[in-house]
């Protein structure tokens, strides 16, 4: 039995929905940041990291959301949440999420998590990271939404393990500063994968 | 034919290699950062993101390091670049390369393009940047060292399309200012992958 830890509101919501659509049988454990659990011997144990999220499969522990979705779609291709057996368009879905992953949700954990960068007593630097977050995030999201989502999902006519995960982010640019009315595709994007049957189990499993 | 648009001591090196490594008949396209090449239009209309490396191919251009390897080690499966076929252990070498991508190449970034997250006149907050990168690039390989590298490569006996990435970062780790002597197997990794006919070809081939 797969066991997804994960912990509410961060990137583990990509996977969670994943494991939805896949209908994979799974356990999940959230582990809280409020209590530090991410930082506590028993996690460290799953994830050296200490992040979330880790997928535990019966052949060991994954981790980095692109990675767990790739686990996923592959686990369960009838769900079929990738074009598995086409490299030009499998590694299309990998160049996406390659791109969330280094590029949007690090420009998001500047303002949050900017002591990963500069040390923590210096709050100037803190806040200058954090100043700059709404353009950062907001030019990502212009690239997406001029270059990168086709319509109506990410890859096109097939939903594939881009969706969860673009949806995931784009839940965040409102706090991030960015304007949703300059990303009319991302958002409209972002309300058809909130409809999806799958989307609304994992939401609900997340809380 | 592919096409690989790259800049010598980039991360496009581990693409380059992985090329060499498949025996692929490739073009390359040199893009010159002193000049800004990468900003101008012609470049932007191979790759928007304005970034090597960039692999054009017969159905279109890819982008992002870990999906031009995950291309190549499936379009050139009898290179045996990675378990193709196996949804764990393939998720695994994608896990390892999002790490490379989101944490490691990121944390390196802060030392000399920290103008993607601060503005860029606050010469402070550039500096205090800067200044943490030997501590977060060291955590970065400590984590490798103990606990992701199984050598003699890094998912063990088979050479993956892992090893031309990690050998790619950890180039910079010395001009990082982290200490080579904290990490011996990632060093012993480094020297290994550098001695290949096929990363001599590529290194020869980067110039």
């Amino acid at each position: 039995m797969l066991k997804l830890f994960h912990t509410p509101g961060t990137c583990a919501l990509a996977s969670l929905i994943a494991l939805e659509e896949a209908g994979a049988g799974y356990e999940k454990v959230r582990v809280n940041f409020k209590t530090d659990d991410q930082k506590k011997p028993e996690f460290l144990a799953v994830n050296p990291k200490g992040r979330v999220p880790a997928l535990v499969t019966d052949q060991g522990v994954l981790t980095e959301t692109p990675a767990i979705l790739t686990f996923i779609c592959q686990e369960f291709p009838d769900a079929g949440l990738a074009p598995i057996g086409d490299a030009f368009a499998f590694a299309q879905v990998q160049a996406f999420n390659s791109y969330l992953c280094s590029t949007v949700h690090v420009a998001h954990a500047h303002r949050m998590r900017g002591y990963r960068w500069v040390d923590e007593a210096n709050t100037d630097a803190i806040k200058a990271m954090r100043q700059k977050v709404p353009e950062v995030v907001s030019a990502c999201f212009e690239l997406i939404e001029s270059d990168m989502l086709q319509g109506p999902w990410v890859m096109g006519e097939s939903y594939t393990i881009c969706d969860p995960y673009l949806f995931t982010l784009a839940r965040w640019m409102e706090g991030d500063g960015a304007d949703p009315d300059r990303f009319p595709k991302v958002i409209d994007h972002r309300t058809r994968v909130g409809e999806r049957a799958a989307v609304k189990r994992a939401l609900a499993e997340e809380q």
